[in-house]
């Protein structure tokens, strides 16, 4: 009912699984178009540039921030994370629905920018959990996991800046999955949303 | 997400298929509580007395009226319409959802009433094909469907002080029925959404 497409923001604490809910909808065929965010992180075993995200240097990094080529971007523990901004313009501009993973603050920064999209926080069924998760991924130090827990309590003070929480169970991805898709299919039959502007 | 439950409100033209979409959803076991609709209309062939209606006396709706007895009424072609609002609340201080079915108008007042609760606007295909159910439900007096028609063009005006809309194609009964699901399950994720209150 509502005229053009969507920009889908997924959002959430680090480690709650926003991964592996775009992967999931990617296999089941949504079509959607799936931002790659670029990043100055070192790769991880097992991620692809260009799939999982690209792997960019500093240069080409402050290089995009000076020309406003990123939609969002931030600092996380060292790394520069940003979306680049030119797919996302041409998906919309060719009505085709956007979905991107962003941090919590990414999510506010778009949500100044475009006012027309969909913010859905994927939250942790519990700290206990999210802790959990993220040591059994062993991709962190303690440290690293301990200061992204108290992060984690500051970012679910921001939950009622979005429009949606969906809690990401343990074993539960389907049924977040599909929720997900739920809210884009009731979303589509909003009788008035903002059109997503972006410049 | 959002605490409590929903109060989803069915509005659309006359004849645009909302009692066979309740029908569908109470088939599949949604669990809602359905409402029954007073009337002082004569009983159809095949409709049963509280379930498809409470088929009332002008004097228990004037009696109830008076009492306040009735979430929403209206007179459509002389007959009286409303909506019971004992059992609604009931229900919803039971925690349970409740979906009920209204004319264009009394989804308004109930808006009024009730900001917390969804108002979701089921569209006929199209004006053409909305005159062509209409005539072969052989229910209704040519000089009746032709009122209609023109009452539609003015209900559709409305339109845009509703939260959904969701088009009943011809044929289409199940993919409606599954849209209808998709914004109640959207709509229990919502992070901010006052919560339904009924004196």
């Amino acid at each position: 009912m509502s005229s053009g497409p969507l920009l889908i923001v997924l959002s959430g604490p680090s480690g709650v699984g926003k991964d592996s809910i775009l992967l999931r909808l990617q296999e089941l065929g949504y079509p959607f178009h799936y931002t790659v965010t670029a990043t100055t992180r070192p790769l991880r075993p097992g991620e692809v540039d260009g799939k999982d995200y690209y792997f960019v240097t500093e240069a080409w990094f402050e290089r995009e921030l000076a020309r406003h080529g990123l939609l969002e971007h931030a600092c996380v523990y060292g790394r520069h994370y940003g979306v680049p901004k030119a797919p996302v313009v041409t998906a919309l501009a060719a009505g085709t629905d956007v979905i991107l993973r962003t941090n919590v603050d990414g999510a506010r920064s778009i949500r100044a920018l475009a006012p027309g999209e969909v913010l859905i926080f994927v939250m942790p069924p519990s700290l206990e959990q999210l802790e959990d998760r993220l040591r059994r991924r062993q991709t962190d130090s303690d440290g690293d996991i301990d200061r992204r827990l108290s992060e984690v309590r500051a970012e679910l003070g921001a939950l009622d800046q979005f429009d949606y929480a969906v809690v990401n169970e343990e074993g539960g991805l389907d049924a977040c999955v599909s929720t997900i898709a739920a809210i884009v299919q009731a979303e589509k039959c909003r009788v008035s949303r903002p059109p997503v502007g972006l410049a």
